[in-house]
Order: structure tokens, then sequence, then C-alpha cells
């Protein structure tokens, strides 16, 4: 018996505090503002430490929304799960990929698992946990509490997994330090990479992808362990996680669809054109009818042994732009060009998300 | 009668100074330095004003070169024609191209029509003739003589035309209104542009591509005259247009062929995929048995209007990352996707080199 | 009869969102926030065309005033002049600078010209009239009526005029040529600098630093033609100049006072040393007793000439970093080495504003 | 009784590749390219990992040696002492320092202490041993050896020490494994840290300023630690340390002195202004008769706490622009104007060279 609505809206921005898009939608009617359960978004700063672009969006959005809401714009952060991925390197083009869910008495005659979305938070965790076998085992709570929310109990149904995570500062190195205690890492930098990697194992061992015995010094060591699905990012505002599958269920009455691949390496343009097909879809031009692309998401990195399929890149090397900057413009162009719009979601760090220098690549389709 | 042998040798650089892979080649006996035409390299530096990796690996070239030529390093310089475009951003990889052309008594027993190269000069160029008809005319007088260098008479048969030309400096923009008479600009950076776009649009008039009766105002601004075929590049060093075309012809005994298309957009695809099949090639992998890929070539620029298919980008209002880095590592990585390799040549700056936010490009294979 | 009370305060800031400085200061009743005038900030952005720090702010600070004035943020935005300078390269720390004004009954007995402020603004201009004479002209007229609501008439107690001023857009520029006109230029960026320069120019008429028969064709050529004082930043939100005059007058009972000097090029040390001592301070550490330094305002800008006092350099020729950033830093460093604290404003884009390569120096000074 | 001349020579550079002036006055007599000892430069890289303007520099200067020196570049190379700074931002200009030294037989009637110059080099250290104990004493070793080559006793004396120092590789740290041994990083970018931190403490150990048993773990930890005269740069090029040491002795018969102070920040004017004074110079312009300054030598780094005297800076939180160009620019602009030219030398990177954000500034004046 289906008994849940999810609905996709993909809004173009012509700037990070540009919210005109997403009220004209709702002021339509075609968004009901309760309904929204999370927001993913690429804005435009460079995606690294100093991207205050990503904030700043947060912050439109939230007083956008708290009027229709009822709520206070701190109410609404709290409510709705936003995720800002910063880095419109290339032919990216900014925007916000909405979700809604909502209940629903009457379904429609429809066949087929369709898109599903399911939210859980893990507890806080302690400085020392983060990058850990801590944070792994509650994530893996964590994303199968989000599967049942999504209706979803087998994990091949599972198709992108996004989390944020929280990062460690100075203040909350030296409370575990008070306490007698090492942090994985002192480097607030370095502690991003630590919990985006525990996080994508937590993801990994939720849904069989490794065995759950990782061990604290495997993580960011053993490139040969991570999730074909995970996609994570940390954020210096929370001290739990925050885990979002994105799914297929015979519980929605969705008009959507979603399915995956995995990129080997920043140049697997089959993985590509295999996450397109898995919804039914083809490489751009579209031939099919009654199927169009909403959006793609996906992780890219610079290949950590510094060579991609034999030749050398020069992305580490660079002082100038920063890696993740060349991983989401040279990705980013791959996938705009197979699926024939800039306006797709490719974020950087991938760690324990795919293999070392690819990452999980996954398309919804909407059906019509 | 077949009497010119051309060779293709495509080398990987661990740096700009790096001129090992190159010496080697020469040491075995695989590339006779005497018969070397033309260097095409890919560097790593920005590709912009202050990119000094491309006068490095042309004066490590020159000095590694010259005594094997039995010449001094500017006597190399004035003999070889290097090309080196700056910027390997994203998954390109550094390298250079070495065309070799040597004649032959004994011609293989093979048909259809090969790899061909040709080069020729025009004069020396006034400053105030820089970007306007005069430099338009006087290249295509040099296309035409290099067609003929390469034996080439049918302009469908010419799918690559790379050209060096000068800039303006202050001194020559001084000299210019010593005379009485006004420059294009008085601007280096912008004088690249006008430079650029006048060869380019040469090149569309001797291959037919434009008429001929381009009048001064229309470099810059007419982007729908442009050539298919055409890849130029400005530096400080000269005063006269480079021309090497590289085609096919029946004149040539080479392992080789070379085809192209034109991209509409920076996520053209199917462009690349027709480049590939130009040369009796497929998306990598390769499938197809006899033909592997040597190089492919192709110029990329950040559409002028802000957007790509409708959907805006970011790259012409990023002042920390350059349009043409952008552009360069977007179009690479979708052409090292479809080739399969990081290790082509995407260069920056399209002005009239394909349609406005496209650009020309090119394909070798090898038979074997 | 002292009749106006003018406050300067400088707050730090922790990012460029970041209002709880102001507001502790406005809960704790050192600033009546109805007497807020202006608000000049520099802002931890790149300072360039995607610089989203400076947008972010005033949106901040709009949502956090709002309550406090009974007003929209709309209508704070409309009632407070924010400047915001994006670029804190270097040793330069994040701040804002708050001014207010208020009338005042009983003033105290103190002695001298003191600091005042005023503000005016021109009609709107059409966007031909934009890096002109008629915006010249019309600033002029702006900057007196300036001086008066400051109650200063002699020009020699100007030493600071700040300006926001407009810029031309794609649609702009075709709103003009609808009409048959041309405006002085078509890109986003240049206009920018035309803006610039002709409220600077409008500055030195007002104030009798030029005569007053400036042509259209001098702005940004004539080097030798600028003001002392100005200080002007153009953005986008509005089609008229606004125009703050900071000088010293007898009507104001103020605990501050403002003098200048100005930078004939970007090391110019002494300068900087007769800024401060124009407020009777001296270099860092500050000897004397009874007054302290409140804020430094400068302009910066790379020498277009391409040198400083003979010797190249080269900010002009980066591709990876723009002048403008470059130029912040160096000058940055030296003012906040002689002021003894990074927290200073300087900001850059000079046109007419001070010679070629340098720009004026303001300093601030409480008296205690 | 004097026996040594020694020379300094700053000439400007037009380019990384560009060594006219140094020709141009070797040509002229000026210089005798034999007593040549030490080329230490600017370039106008970034003067980070890819900053490729350093080795295009030497390569440079050792090809136009060679002909001059009757050797091969390579030797030229071996014979010399090249260290090249990469990084001219702001209103820092390109150029080398030549230092030369010759025995004399016949002193002029010189009275005081004169600049001297002497070098000398470690063995070569294993990986294992690079940022650690080993590489500390051998380098204060080689500083007593270049003291006495100097002619100088008194460590009073020494007023700026410069070492090229190795830095680590994968194969390097792969063999330190492979004999069972963990390198202090496994990091090169690391590395060059570690390795510039251990030959300053080297320096500081040499003349006193820090007792002898520093442990491993206090480098790049304890940063009580340092030497006030250090100056260290690390390159992939040796697997020894390069000392050079200035300094004033009464066995020269030079026409130059040096002096030192110690910047405690990056805004520590006073420091400059110390150092000038201690070779009888003033700050700029210069007023006293008979001296002239030569160049300023200086080390520059981003205050690792975050902040200068108590205000916040943004430099080590950039994404686009590394620390070290941020911390150059704005020393450089103090020193610029402190001097009264932008053509000094300003390095990045001050591991134990000077306190925490600060660094060793030397001053070297003629006498005439």
């Amino acid at each position: 018996m289906r008994s849940t609505s999810v609905g996709v809206f993909k809004v173009a921005t012509k700037g990070p505090g540009d919210v005109s898009g997403l009220i004209s939608l709702i002021v339509s009617g075609a968004i009901d503002p309760a309904a929204i359960l999370a927001i993913l978004g690429k804005t435009e700063g460079n995606g690294g430490v100093n991207d205050f672009t990503r904030e700043y969006a947060v912050a439109a959005l939230c007083t956008a929304l708290a009027p229709k809401l009822g709520l206070t714009p701190h109410e609404v952060e709290q409510r709705i799960a936003f995720v800002m991925s910063g880095g419109t390197e290339g032919v990216l083009s900014p925007h916000i990929t909405v979700f809604t869910r909502a209940e629903i008495r009457s379904p429609p005659g429809i066949s087929g698992k369709r898109l599903s979305i399911g939210m859980a938070q893990t507890r806080d965790f302690l400085p020392e946990e983060l990058g850990r076998s801590a944070q792994i085992a509650e994530t893996a709570k964590a994303v199968k509490a989000a599967m049942a929310d999504a209706g979803i109990s087998d994990p091949a149904d599972v198709h992108f997994v996004q989390i944020k995570c929280p990062l460690l500062t100075s203040e909350r190195v030296e409370a575990a330090a008070a306490r007698g205690n090492k942090t994985a890492t002192t480097s607030s930098y370095s502690s991003m990479a630590y919990s985006r990697g525990a996080s994508a194992l937590g993801v990994a061992v939720a849904l069989g992808e490794v065995t759950s015995d990782i061990r604290d010094e495997d993580v960011l060591r053993r490139h040969d362990l991570f999730s074909k699905v995970a996609s994570t990012s940390s954020g210096i505002e929370l001290m739990h996680n925050v885990v979002i599958v994105l799914g297929n269920s015979d519980t929605s009455a969705s008009a959507f669809e979603i399915g995956h691949a995995v990129m080997n390496d920043a140049i697997d343009a089959p993985a590509v054109v295999s996450a397109l097909q898995s919804v039914g879809l083809e490489v751009a031009p579209q031939a099919k009818a009654g199927r169009e692309l909403v959006n793609i998401f996906a992780k890219a990195e610079a290949s950590p042994d510094g060579s991609v399929r034999g030749f050398r890149h020069t992305m580490l090397e660079d002082t100038d732009i920063s890696s993740t900057r060349h991983a989401r413009a040279a990705v980013g162009g791959l996938i705009a060009g197979l699926a024939g719009t800039g306006m797709v979601y490719v974020s950087g760090g991938a760690e324990h998300q795919g293999p070392a220098g690819g990452g999980p690549v996954a398309a919804i389709a909407r059906l019509f």
C-alpha cells in the first residue's frame, strides 16, 4: 500500500542569496513548504574553508521560509536538512534541489518501486569519537533508521546516502584533552576528512558493503574500504550526523525513480552512462519518451596517487587552485556532457565514498 | 605517388623543464631530430600572462635539441615550430606532441589519404595591422601556402590549423602612434584576443568557411564568423604568423590519420564522439582493432553569454580563477572521459575558433 | 554652538555574517540603533565580482537591526548607508566601523573642530550618464550638500568622502541603446571603474581640487586629475550616488577628530605617518597621552605603469591573484605596521582617488 | 690583516629566465664570474609546490654562466649556491643578489668589521634523519665551519644564515621504510617544514641561541625555540644542507656591512627600522651620507594562532591564496615602505626562524 508522496524540485539560483525560485514555487502552490524535508544545493563559492556562500545560502533560505512555516529562521534550520556544497567550477550551474515528502490517502495506480526519502540522526559525538569506530557504528545505526523511515528494507534499494557530519575545532580538541583523550587529529581541516571518511564507512557497514570490524587506523588509510552510495560533508554547526537516505520503495507513490553507479576514476564515462540507464535514461539528448532527468548527484576527488589511468595529473601540486576545485570542474564537465546539462550536483572530497580517485554517481528521473 | 613520411609522437613530461622522454626517443633512434617540424605541448602553468612554464619548456627543448642538431638553442627555436599551451587543469596531463616529416623513396603500399603536415609564415606585421583585415588576408595566404606544403588541395582535407601569432606591447603601440596610426587596442592582454581572432578568421577565409570581405569591426564581434579547424595562440616573441596545417593527403605514407568535428558548446559530447569516429575510433575503451588514438586537439572557452544550454555558468565572474582555466578543466574532463585518457591537448581562448562557447576538436589515430 | 554628537565604533567580526559585536553594543546601550548613519566594513571575500561576503554582511546587518529599529530589513538598507569593502589580504582584519549622529542640547565645553559626518544623494542617473560629466557634476552638488549636512563650509575641513555609485548592467546598456545613446563602456566590470572615477572627480570638483571643466574623455585617462580625499565604490543595487562626507566642524561635540594625507605611491610611509600626525598621533606604539587611534581609511591600487619608484612590480600580470588583492595586502601591511594594528580599512580600486598608484589615507582619533 | 674582498650586487630581472643584467655586469668587468659564491633571488612564481620559476631561473643562470666559467651548466650548479625564493607579491620586485668573494693582497686602509661570507655543507642525510636531531646537530657543525670560512669567530658577528636543505619524496620515505625506519612525516609538503625547522634549529644551536639538547618532538612544536638569523628553504635537488653565513669580520676588506633585527610579528615596523639602523641607515628617504642600502633579507609567515597583536587575520583560512603569499605581500609592503624600495628579499615559511608569526630581518649597506 503506497502511503508516501515524494517530490523533487530542481531550482536555478541567481546567486547564493537568491531564494526567488523556491518562493515562486511555494506561492504558486507547486511546493508545500511544510512538506520540505531536505534541500541540497550547489553554491558558487570556492568550496573551501572560507566559502561563505554555503552559510549565506542557508541563512537566506531560513529567513525566506520562516514566515511560510510560522517558525523563526533558527527553527527552520533545525527542521529542514540543508546540505550546501560549494564550488560550481567549469560548466556547473548553481541550483538547489528541494525534496518534499507527504502522506497520501488515495495512491495512484502505479507499479514498481519509486523514489523514497528517509532521515535519521545519530546522538551527539564526543570530539574524540570523530573519525573513529564510534562514529562509524552510530552512523550505521542511523542509516538503518533512515532506511526504515524511507520504507526501504533491502540495501540494494538504497542509491544515495547524503550525510552531514561534525568537524573538530580547537575548543573541541581541548575539551577532549581536558578529559585525558586524544582526538584523531588536531587540525580542523584534517578533521573534516576524518569525519567524512568515518561517516561514509558507517554507510558501508549499514549496507553490508564492508564488514563491520573496521578499526580506527583504517580510516583514511584503507582505500579499498568504501561505500558505493555515500556522499558526506562536514560542517561546524553540529556535533551529530544527519543522515538522508535516497532510494526506491514500493511504499512510495512518487513520480520519481533513483539509481546509481560508481565511477572508478575521474574519467569513468561508462559509469555515468550506467547511472543514467539505471533510471531508464540515455546519454543526452534523451531519446526515451516518458522519462526525463531531474538531477545527478556525484562525488569527485583528485586521485591520491597523482595519476588517472596511468597519466600524471597536477591537481595535488597546484598551490593556486585546490584539488577539490580541479576535480569538480573535470568531473562536472564529463557528467554535464553526458547528461546534457551543467545543472548537476557534483561535490568534492570523496574519502571512502567510492574507490580512490572515483566516487558514487546517482541519477533521479521523473516519469510522466 | 607518396613521397612524404609524417610521424606523431606523444611524450609525457614530468615537468615543464623535462626533456628526458624526447631525448630517449632520439637516442633510441625512434625520432630523427632533423625531421622534427613542430612540437605542440601542454605545460602545467596557469595559461595566463605570467605563465612562465611555456617559455621554460621551449628553452629546455631548444637547449636539449641544440647538440643533436648541431645548432645553437636560438637556431633551434627558429627552425622548429614550438607551440606551448599552458594549463593542465583537472585531469589534463602534461605532455608534448612531436611532429616529424621526412621525404621517402620507396613508399609502402597503403591506400587512402594519410596524415600530412605543412608549414608557412606570413610577412612581419605592423602593430596597427594586428587584429585587422591585413592580418586576416595575410594569414589566409599563408594557410594556402601551408596546404600546398602539406600536399593538400581540398579544404575538406584540412582538419586542424595551429597558428602562432603576435601580440601588442606598449612599445609596439607607441611605434604605431609615432606613425600616426592607432592599433586595434592599447592593452597587451586584449591584443592577444584580437590577434588570435583575426588569425582564426584568416583560416576561415582560406578554407572558404566565410566570405573574404570581413571588416575590421567584425573581429571579436561577429561570433557567427568562425573556422571549424583553427587553433590560434599569440606570443610576444614574433611579429608574424606561423601556420601549421594538419590534414590528410594522398602524398603521405604516414601511419596516421586525422579528422575533426566542432563542439557547439562546452558540453558537446556528440562532437567529441564524432571526432573520434572520423578517424575510425570509438568512445573509450576502444573496440576497433588496428587503430589507436594518438591525441585529441581541442579549443575551449567559457561561453561569452554566461550560460551553457540555458544554464548559468560562473566562469566569467570568478575573480579567483580565470575563465580559461575553468573552461580547460571542464572540456578536458569531458574529452578525457570519452577518449579514456587525460593526456590530450585542450587549449583555451577560442575567438572565431568554432562557435561562441564551443570550439574545434581534432583527433589523430595511428593505423597498424 | 555645538549641536551634534558624532560617534565612531570599530567592531571586530568573526565572519561576514557575524553581527554579535554590534548587537552587544546596542544591547549594552553604547550604541543607539536609531543614531546609526553609516556602516563601513571590511569583509573577507576576494573583493572581486564574485565576492558575496559584501551582500551577505549587509543582509545579516539589516536582518539584525530590523527589530531594533522597528523596520523591515529592506527599510534598514534604505535608511543606513552600508559600504562593504571586500578583501582582508595579509594582516588586514575583518571589522565594521559604525558611525552615529545625534542632536544634543547641552554641549560639553570643548574647543576646536571635531569629527562631523554628513550625507547626501544625487538624483538617479541614466546609464549613459555614468562615468561622464553628468555624474561628475551631480556628484559635486551632492558633496556640497553633504558638507552642509555635516556643518562644514571650508573644503579644507573635509578629510574623507566615501561614495557608493552605480554600475552598468547589460539591461542598462540596452536601455540606453534603445534611446539611441551609447554608454561609456558596455562591460559591467569596466563600468565600475568609470563610475568610481567620475564620482571621485565629482569630489575633486566640489572641493576645488580640480577645475570644473572636466571632459568625458578625461575620465580614467587624465591621471593628473584626482581628489585627495575621495574613496568610491560601485555597486549594482543603486542608480544614484550616495555621498558620505567625513570632516571636522565646530558644530560637532564629538570626541573624535579626523585628518588625512595622500600616499603618492604604494610604499609612501611618510604619508601614513603624516595622516597619523594630522590627528595628533605618532607611529605605533602611541606615545601621546589623551589620544588613541580609532581607524585608518585608505585606498590602494597597483600603479598602472607597472612599477613602484622605478622598480617593476608583478601585480598587473598575475593571472592567479587580482591586482587589487595584491595592492590591499601590501598597503595594508605598511599601514598596519605604522598604525600598530591590522584592523584598518584599506580598499582597492583608486581611480582619480589620489595620484596613480597612490591614494588617500585618513585617520580618526578619539580624544579622552 | 684583511685578506678577503666580498662584493654584493643587486640586479633587477625582467622575468625568471632573464640573465641579461648579470651578464652585462660580467661583460663590463664589474663582476668576475669566477668570484661568484652564491646567488639569492626572488622569482615571480607562487612560491608553492608548482612554482617552476625557481628551477627555470637556476637553469637560465647556469646555462648563461657556463661559458663564462668554462664549465657545463651542471658543474655551475654544483659550484655556486643558488637560492631562489618564489613569490613577489604586492610591491616586491623580482631580482637577484650576487655575492662574490676574492682573495686580496693589498688591502685598503679601512676600519671596523666588514661584510664576510662563508659556506659549508653537511654530509648527506638519511631520509629518517630529516627534521630531527641528526639534521640539527650536523647543521650546527656546518654553521660553525661556514663561520670559520667567513673568518668569523663571535656568534654576535653572524647576521644572516641562509640554508638550503632537503625534503622527503615518496621514494625517500620508502627507502627509510625498507630499512625499518619511519620518517618524521610521509608528506612531501610537510617534510619541507620539518627540514626548514630542523635546519633553523641547527643555526640556533651553533650560535648558542638555544641549548643543544633539542628533542625530535620539539621540531615544529616548541615555537619558543628559534634562531634570530636563520633563513632556510628546502629543495628536492639535494640530500645535504648547504649553509651560507653572512656576517661582519675584520678579515674582510669589503665595502659592505651587514646587521639584523628580529620582527616579533608581521607588523613589527620598529624591528625593520632597527635593522636599517644596525648598518647606519635610516628610514627612507635616506638622510645619511656615505652609506646606501643594498638589500634587506627577511622571512615572513602567517602567525599560526590566527591573529596579529590580538586581531584576527584570515591568511590561514584562505583556500584561494596560500598563507605564504599573503605573508610575503604584507611584510613586503611594510619593509618596502620603510626601505623605500620593493626590490627586497622577503621569503615565506619561517619555522623556528624568529618567533611564531615573526622572522629575522637583515640589512646590507654599502659604504662609500
